[in-house]
């Protein structure tokens, strides 16, 4: 028998990102977050920055499984498919249930101490998209979904603050060349 | 309409339990990896003293939770009812899909660093009934077990050496005592 | 030669509590930052309950060794005593320095998702004792005490949240205990 | 005044490699730890590859911060410049002091689940110049200093196992593609 091969990067990227758009989050919704965090450390930042961090972010395997495994739950849980008392659990979003977050936190702690606190601070303050996936009254169920949005928010803001730095001191190295050369 | 009430700890901490003996997995079978691991810096080590452990370490909310959330997956898994490509990825165990060292890891990061190393090691040696799992030629699927198991045993392991230290301390103290009143 | 003794957990701990002291922070500081953060999800919260739960994180190995290593390192700043980089990095709290918060956050995942969305949350609006670390003006260096404190609080916090679902269960089940007997 | 610019990226470089030499650690050491890791997974896998592995690994602002942090910690307590009870508890790598994993571990979860569990094997089994630096039998102290250099490693041996999946990948895709065109 041949060695089944490993699903190819491109599916999987796909189906995440597919998911995300199925399950109502468009990838705007989370670049504003990311432009609302950042900007108060970046007078320049602008929009279409935090959309290309955002999508950044997305091409890690990590995320993208967080996401499968994720919102593959919220789905089971909205058709009512899952075990007791998981089901109820997860269907009530109960408060000391830390599931979620330590799904979504295995990615944010590759970005680094700008994203775990950013990852806190959204997770507490629910902004944008988070709030109203945590506020919907009808019967979709988006438990680990609001805290997948934090974590990919909070790596694309950790994201630019890293770029932005490196652009400073790209710069400083150009004018210090000028300033040579002159 | 009444708040719904959370699921009593009662309730998940006898679902947990339940699910691992489903599963095939004793807590004796996690004990002998604890004793196999800590007999080395503890000549005194007594079986019951892992056994205890073990079941100390299974009261934790966090390590209920994330059993069963990990062998729902597993289950869903082997009845071939999780959507595409995940299906495929836990099924096969993929090297690397991380989502199960991240659910595992969660609890472990709770014991200390001590917990870390004996995980890591454990995930890479796989001794014990963490081999039986990893090697079985049937159609069971243990894609989260296994990495859950590894964590149960860690944090035993790392609550035993810290309380070999406090009974230490204890000792020391007493003969110091007993060097002063005679 | 004798093999030398560790030093003994005593020891450790009121070096810990003398140097949060002497760094001028008060065990009541971190409890009213914890009931801040609590308060909203408990009603019948009190400031003793919050300052036990801060007296309690304290007596964990972990966040003492923490503070141990993370109040030296500013004192070595302050003493300009650390080689460089290093001492322009920790003096100037450089935004992309993270090691006082990894070495914060060691025993913050610990205490389960809600310390680390909450010392995410501290860490970003630094409220209270927090903030005063962080704006001092004279010449004293906070860069690891102030994160150190967010991780104080936060696990507090944590423990607290755990405690009071706890003390819910225990009561159900004696209302329900006294509804079978009358 | 003028605000102070942050230490450029470069002298932090340099700085930390230049601290890995100085304390005995050669960059081939390290590889050929990862190489010793990775070559059951991947028959092809050269010596060089590790070394450009590791190579990228310490471009990374957060291992060069934690070998400034940790090396620095080290040779003050070679001169036994820390403060009672930091002084003892370094100079003798006490066995529950966990401080210097959780600086290493900070990088290692940004590395993926392959990097923390190579990082508790190696911090397990101590292979090459892990082994070297902790049983050294002069005064140097290397408390820190190992627990990085397995850092560093599993680090490299992480990147090494996700850029072999994506080379076959774009195999796999080439030969498709060739298929096509036949």
């Amino acid at each position: 028998m041949k060695k089944r091969e490993p699903v190819h990067c491109r599916v999987v990227e796909k189906a995440a990102r597919d998911l995300l758009k199925e399950r109502g989050v468009e990838l705007e919704d989370i670049a504003k977050i990311v432009y609302d965090m950042q900007v108060q450390y970046n007078d320049g930042l602008r929009m279409e920055d935090c959309y290309d961090s955002v999508n950044k972010v997305l091409e890690k395997r990590e995320i993208q499984h967080a996401i499968l495994v994720g919102v593959e739950l919220d789905k089971l849980a909205e058709k009512k498919l899952l075990s007791e008392p998981l089901q109820s659990i997860v269907e009530t979003d109960e408060g000391l249930f830390g599931i979620d977050e330590t799904i979504a936190l295995g990615s944010v702690l590759g970005y680094g101490s700008i994203a775990v606190t950013t990852f806190g601070y959204l997770d507490k303050e629910k902004i944008g998209i988070i709030k109203e996936l945590d506020t919907k009254r009808d019967s979709s169920i988006h438990t680990f979904l609001d805290d997948l949005v934090c974590s990919i928010a909070a790596n694309a803001s950790s994201r630019l603050a890293h770029r932005l730095r490196d652009q400073e001191e790209r710069l400083r190295e150009e004018e210090r060349e000028t300033e040579h050369i002159s």
